[in-house]
């Protein structure tokens, strides 16, 4: 196993994208605010989106500038990757009004998914991916991938893990410098982690893969101990699980990070987080969400610092 | 790993006992006869303990027979092993008017922690299951051991690994069948599961062992997985996460039956217990309890087959 581990914090965009509860910019700023402050490192802000589509993510470009602002001048940790989604060739153009040096491009492995979601076929949405990355390649601007329901699918069921690996291949080949694997409806048990990453370490270089679990049927830590002992180092996550209330119908929701900090200080992992400082942010978030938060860390606390 | 998984089902003594809501004995017997038609094949019933101090226990006597009569007569299924908690002698007397062929004594690892909760020390309480051991012996009663705080006190902190197995061993020359190492306050990570259990298999057959694990912090699956690969396949588990709200302050509460056997059908390991139908459970225990149980299967459901 690796000793350092990377998260990739993204309840502010992913998590929030997906809550019903609407964050002012200003509420979006102090949540990125308190995250760089526990020692996260990299933190998705929001995201270059029609927010006729996604009117969670209104005013990203507003928040990218004031959160980038504040780190050019020290108020925030000059040491934090601040990153942002961006769908198409137009959020890109957006994206490069700002200062931002790292987005992320959101794929599928389901056929189905991509229609539903993004309205095209796996094809076409990777033809839009190939001139959003030319355009950030030729800024000099960090390209993250996401793979969405790479461990099964709500319309398709099982989901090819050879389609999975040759859609990482295409796209570190095209220039995305790290590709998450989603198991976006939380499906994925550990069998299947391994299966995968043994398919995807004879074609792609591991340290270039990350893994995002879901925790909707109990298994994320279990998926991540078997990715860490696969060689991933990478993982995405989200504070207090924000992104899927636990008591909604197929309930679903985002590994909480502080969760996944507990495991990995339990082991002996390094990754420069604060769990307490999370726990902090799951009893502020408490009052802005209109329903319980997911995280298990969160509600219990560490031993001996209970949340009171 | 081992391909045939043992589960033994608590939720209705150890799950019920630390409910608030009060089930009448008929709705214990109406639980467990749907836990024993999901293919469970160990199911623990009730207790043989004083009801001033464990009052949602009451008539655990009058169950176990219920139970035992309808399983002689064909009314439950015969290959069904019950059993019950016996806490001293005078509890094993009063199991032995019934025809109950398992029983279970409940020890700690933390001396603080056997003070508070059985009022002696942990030297006192061995003594106590020696004469309790004894008399099941010489009845022909199987004894199962559970061993709390074996990862943890609220009260001492850190509980030293070489205890818990010189307990285990104890336990085992006493005559025990098999010990239940528990992690009460549902505290560990995969680290300490896989160096308490090499500790362990040098001085104690790990097929005498199974793992009870809290998933309190989340991490009660990766510490399943652990234990699998660690060599364990016995575990504990309580239908719907009986026995801790997931909102209560310190929320604790059990690894949920069905999350445990979502995880093992997915890696292909057999336990011969249908998880829809534990789901089903989940949903009739919804009506009977004051908070939403923590199961995550139970709110999800399978992929493809959602709870309704």
């Amino acid at each position: 196993m690796k000793k350092s581990i990377k998260i990739v914090e993204v309840g502010a965009r992913d998590g929030l994208q997906n809550e019903s509860s609407m964050f002012t910019v200003n509420d979006r700023y102090q949540l990125i605010k308190k995250l760089s402050q526990t020692g996260l490192k990299n933190i998705e802000v929001g995201a270059f989106v029609s927010s006729k589509w996604v009117p969670q993510m209104e005013g990203s470009k507003k928040l990218v500038n004031r959160v980038l602002k504040d780190q050019s001048s020290g108020k925030l940790d000059k040491k934090v990757q601040f990153s942002a989604l961006v769908p198409n060739v137009r959020g890109m153009q957006d994206a490069l009004t700002t200062e931002i040096s790292e987005i992320a491009i959101f794929g599928s492995c389901s056929e189905s998914f991509s229609q539903k979601n993004i309205n095209c076929s796996i094809d076409e949405s990777f033809n839009r991916f190939y001139d959003v990355v030319q355009l950030a390649k030729k800024n000099k601007v960090r390209v993250r991938g996401y793979l969405s329901m790479s461990f099964g699918c709500p319309y398709e069921g099982k989901i090819s893990q050879s389609k999975v690996v040759s859609l990482t291949e295409k796209m570190i080949a095209m220039g995305v410098q790290e590709v998450s694997i989603g198991d976006t409806i939380g499906v994925g048990t550990p069998k299947q982690v391994i299966s995968l990453l043994r398919k995807m370490e004879k074609k792609v270089p591991l340290k270039k893969v990350a893994m995002h679990f879901h925790d909707t049927r109990g298994t994320a830590l279990a998926n991540v101990l078997a990715s860490l002992q696969s060689g991933i180092s990478v993982f995405d996550s989200s504070v207090a699980g924000l992104g899927g209330c636990p008591y909604a119908k197929g309930a679903s929701g985002n590994l909480a990070t502080e969760d996944l900090v507990y495991m990995l200080d339990g082991m002996g992992l390094k990754c420069g987080v604060d769990v307490d400082g999370l726990v902090e942010i799951h009893k502020w978030l408490r009052s802005k969400i209109d329903h319980p938060l997911p995280s298990h860390v969160g509600r219990s606390g560490r031993p001996g610092i209970p949340v009171l």
